[in-house]
């Protein structure tokens, strides 16, 4: 339930509000927004009295929430969510980014050389592997807190953000220390203890839909992390697992416009996972811009043929460079007037 | 196999190579192209001896096909098809063609009333349904003849072509007298006495994908329509079905990239399906045409609450203008030099 | 709707009945049960006024049915329908068949010794496919006519009755000839035409579910096949499509619980399908007995390595009779009173 | 790889080849074995020199092995593993269990009562969740740590073994305190950390299919666990995510014979969530005994209208009883000599 102020409620009048909320044994979230402010409660199990707050002083009126999700849902927070960055850099809203790089992070000068080719190709985020969950034991399992030393030398070198992903509550705080953007991968969209506790820090998370989840569980994925303290979470489209086996996985273009469609929050894709061939990179990164995506996440590696990871989907360089231009017209051109 | 010829070679030695094919036992196709031309060697259960041909007058070479699809095929006809329609309309290769109309032709006024309202907004062809495959035996089944006759009336109104899906070879011949192109269903993609019929009608054909199709499995659907006799076939991704129930099906956007890399046949969408909800057509329709789709079908209904089928994926005429304006601008971003 | 009359309920009182439906203008179909005999409401969009027939004489109650199969539906039909055969033999409620045979009749020495070996291993059907539906048009397409004389011919050898795929409308008039059971595949599952044409026939129909096709619309395409005519219709699960790969299908054995709860017809599974790898089909075969299987339907070939189809699905003779064993002694164990 | 030692191998010529394989920069692990041991080579990227193997004393062969799951699977490990604890009860190879309890430990009343049922019906192992992870932050997370307790409570009263979920490695330390067995649940089947941590604990772990988890990846998941040092895992199959929206899941009964076919280790299957309706539990479970489950996990609760989870799923402890009997009679008829 959503208990919506006047626009000219007090903030007392707004922290009478939460208090009533709490002593009837609830929980209250109080939802600043560019309007008007909002007590979001929670935590109930069944219906809770909406004439109990009705006639409270400042409030406008009592709305029923029908999704499970409440925090992320545009029915709750009507304005959009854009998550700035110290270094200027926004996303959400209407500011799109780019993020790229390799799957892993596999030596100095590998991330180095990525780093300045996706900076000058107009990329704002480098992404690269240090921990890396793998379905073998055998597998490479990345270079690990010397993997993060060199996404961080790489900002110091280009002035980009680094995204890199969480694999345990161990590793966070390292992670806290290295990184602008925590990713939760796709296989850990419903590792709750790892989703609280990303709530409780304070770097913007990127939450990559689960390979089998629904639309409405990565929403709810995300209330987990909102309703932990944390409000910058990104959503990630990254293909889902379905009976065609010809591609990595179904991308699912739909999913971008119905994200765009329920929550505030920012919606991103990653085609590379999305198709898992290189040569259908491009094609699906574009179909995600057009449908709606505020950014794309491109694995981009300087050898594909060589990469410990995932390299017959990575880009080269000059690709990327002409996927860049691409992306660019196509985004102008949805933003002519009466587009 | 296919057995490529000198740009050289004269037709009797095409016809010397396809008389050898067939006194060994196999199926001989000639296949014209605009450099050479191939002999397709089909039929064969297993391994063909190549040695047999390599060395007869006018052969280039003996390439052997991976595939299982051959006849639509890249591998083995690299030249793009392209169906050109008596009043001037193309599809396929560099030519892009939109599709729009009601699911059902429900009666005179309607289908008029849409027709002129997608051809004034630019689409090439109308679309609606006479005879409708539906899931309960208890549901409206379409105007059957009366529908066709109300299509040839509106084509005759507005000069759009025609397209109308074919449930049985028992209808078959009053489409071909009634429709410009005949669309096979998605629950009829692996109907195979049905794709054999209108491999050997005039019409160009229209495949839906299945809504649990592999993209092989589309080829090889295709295959049996072209190996009957009708090279004219567009394939349309239309979405498939998965765990997501948010939306009526998943588009699959990297088949459309998929199908463009591995076939010469046209690929169209149809996002209507594909989504199965009108706010989000657009954002398909779009996603599709960045992605290489060479056309777009969509569903149009002046008033899609009244509407006997499909009412809440179809677009009002005033929505479907404004995409095909975006999609005017997109494809012309896209086709900037350098892009 | 379903209007139940009482048990006493003479004759022209349920005429009567019938003939209100029809004068409101909507379907009447008359369902004798073993207690009482009720009157099913079909052909309707909207809902049906029940106060007109409440009152008519002879009438116990009005039911509205939720699903929207009817004819099919337990809620409809409570008694289970039991499908007898000339020889003798029944199919439904507590009479358990099994059908046995190769994927393809392949030629006169072989159907004969297959025949022989799975009836005197118990099996009281023989199947063999002689109209192949294959996914390449260069497959082995069947025996046609002749593959239908042969299983005719073993027929006579061995008293054992034949089931068979009819893949279209034009060779229906040769099975209704030659074959017992008529089996419509799984990808013809929502081949309407196909349907109302097997409904209008006298031979029971094997209907296997679409490889992507819910319960739901499994019921709702049987539900075509008995309002066309024919209420002899045997439901059979025969696994669904998914993104597992070690095996041909994933075999839905929950479907065959689920059937039995919703529908009166028999249902039976089809183990060889189910799994796709000859070592599996025992164990996919106990379990669909266990969970309420009324037949089953399995792949026998006395060389599987040389089968033209489906041979590594298929079972050795000896290995089925070892098969047919263990389904008597399981069949015994659920039997025994208090089971 | 596999170096496979004689029957006459002394244990200084074992040690002797694991040095060799450390010495060239691989791990070594023993796998002793009725017959023989063996010694298994991992953590390679690329191949292994065998003939650096085979000439040393004690030697038979040197065996590739071609999955990439090698320690569980039973190319590597022919005998079965038999999962022994300290009360006697073994579960693998013959060896039969029965896991029943509620989903959640709603309070003492409630588990003590159904551990009394379970016990008397013939379980041997109480199931119950006191961490529970659940889709929403808003619904009921389990009485945790008093949970536990009361799982031990019961424990002491009835002699039964406790299985409970392990959500994350916070609370991994009471866990080993109060269970017998840690089960990682589907969402967490590739939080490799959770993997990993409960590989190095004394604990027997049950490991759940994911929900969109391949056969395949359940034993490389598995691997996980046994490469970091325990031996003793369970597997389960409960469901799978499909299109098929009317059951909960969709039970993969030929993934029990297939998992008994490839691997060594206890296969299990969880019926109550494969069909998620309690009316189909029973059906489930006996289809899981006679597919090769060497043990079954089910929902069992004294009043599932006022449960706090998974109600519609769980069997009374009538219902309960009656399928015991049903499960002891199929395991009996399959035990019969010549079954």
């Amino acid at each position: 339930m959503l208990i919506v102020m006047t626009p000219e409620a007090q903030e007392e009048e707004i922290l009478a509000v939460a208090a009533r909320v709490q002593s009837l044994g609830y929980d209250a979230k109080i939802l600043p927004g560019a309007q008007r402010t909002a007590v979001a409660v929670t935590g109930n199990q069944g219906s809770v009295p909406a004439d109990r707050f009705a006639s409270l002083r400042g409030v406008q009126k009592v709305v029923r929430v029908s999704a499970p999700y409440k925090l992320v849902s545009r029915e709750v927070v009507p304005d959009e969510t854009v998550i700035r960055f110290p270094n200027g850099v926004a996303i959400g809203g209407s500011h799109f980014q780019v993020m790229a790089g390799p799957c892993s992070v596999e030596n100095r000068d590998q991330i180095l050389e990525v780093a300045a080719e996706v900076k000058d190709a107009g990329a704002t985020f480098l992404r690269g592997g240090a921990y890396k969950p793998r379905t073998s034991p055998y597998a490479f399992q990345g270079l690990k807190l010397e993997g993060l030393k060199l996404l961080a030398e790489a900002r110091e070198a280009t002035g980009l953000l680094v995204v890199t992903e969480l694999k345990d509550t161990e590793t966070l705080p390292s992670l806290v220390e290295y990184a602008d953007v925590l990713q939760i991968g796709a296989r850990n969209m419903q590792n709750y203890a790892l989703l609280e506790a990303v709530g409780k820090q304070p770097r913007p998370v990127l939450l990559k839909r689960g390979m089998s989840a629904t639309i409405k569980e990565l929403l709810m994925a995300a209330e987990y992390i909102v309703n932990a303290g944390n409000p910058n979470v990104i959503l990630c489209e990254r293909g889902i697992r379905t009976f065609e086996t010809m591609t990595r996985n179904t991308f699912d273009v739909g999913a971008i416009h119905m994200l765009r469609h329920l929550t505030h929050l920012p919606v991103i894709a990653d085609p590379s996972h999305g198709i898992g061939i290189w040569h259908g990179v491009p094609a699906l990164a574009r179909a995600a811009v057009v449908a709606g995506a505020q950014g794309i996440i491109v694995e981009v590696h300087p050898k594909p043929a060589d990469a410990l990871s995932d390299g017959p989907q990575s880009l080269k360089p000059k690709r990327f460079r002409k996927l860049m231009d691409q992306i660019g017209r196509l985004r102008a051109a949805m933003a002519e007037p009466d587009a």
